[in-house]
């Protein structure tokens, strides 16, 4: 697997992930009819640094990296990441985990936080604790999950 | 005290109190040396209203109230409020807090959370949990005070 930047051409290929995730509701707190522009500029927006993951010729996963804050939170990462469906299971986010730690650390952060992991996801919630993240917040009921309904949302937390 | 959705016209009001609280850095992980063009344009965001707090004719605080997510975590809001520094001690970021609470219910909102409250900024804390708010996490040296260092800032959370 290589992890490189995203370019302006792999634009089709981000937002092929994106619609899947974005569309299940399941992870991310964004509007499951988010357009494809809206999608994309969320993902792109100013600041973030985006990452893609290829396997062979196949963009398979992508992240992206941002200070979660800016002035005296500004030392403090935050990353997204979203697999593609079909290439789940296969080491593909914890790859993209472990550049995003080397990435942050070379820019100088010396923290990286996530701030809303929905508990119900607990491939995503044991993949972070194995990376090294610990949950440091419990959010209650703070996501409508459009299967399970109300459900809890962790903020999770590790040092660079 | 009178609290009211602000106007354009109250634009040099708001940014003396942001311009105090901002350029002393212990509050807000906002950049000290941020513009009045800026500042104004983070506190009157899309998305947010922003709202005055009047003593007499004098503006002596102002909040803003959004969504902290959207899609799935669109139901919980988040707000910020800043006092001017010769109106604190009475009473005004309680009043602030109390209105805000009741415009979140007015406006569908099941939850408030604070994403940022700096540990340093004991007057914060204990007047947000004599509010009802709860510290839902510890962020550990997330902030960087510009007199005391590395210090923690909390996750604060109430139900609706």
């Amino acid at each position: 697997m290589n992890i490189r930047l995203a370019a302006a051409a792999d634009d089709e290929a981000i937002w092929r992930i994106l619609e899947s995730a974005f569309r299940a509701g399941e992870t991310y707190p964004i509007p499951r009819d988010i357009t494809r522009h809206d999608a994309l500029a969320y993902w792109r927006s100013p600041g973030h640094a985006v990452f893609v993951a290829e396997d062979r010729d196949t963009i398979v996963g992508t992240y992206y990296l941002r200070a979660n804050n800016r002035g005296g939170g500004a030392h403090v990462a935050n990353c997204g990441y979203v697999v593609a469906p079909d290439a789940m299971g296969k080491g593909v986010a914890r790859a993209m985990c472990s550049h995003s730690i080397k990435e942050a650390r070379q820019r100088g952060f010396r923290a990286m936080q996530f701030n809303f992991v929905i508990a119900s996801n607990d491939r995503a919630v044991r993949l972070w604790q194995s990376c090294g993240f610990e949950i440091a917040g419990r959010l209650p009921e703070a996501f409508e999950h459009p299967g399970l309904g109300p459900v809890d949302a962790y903020v999770m937390v590790r040092k660079l």
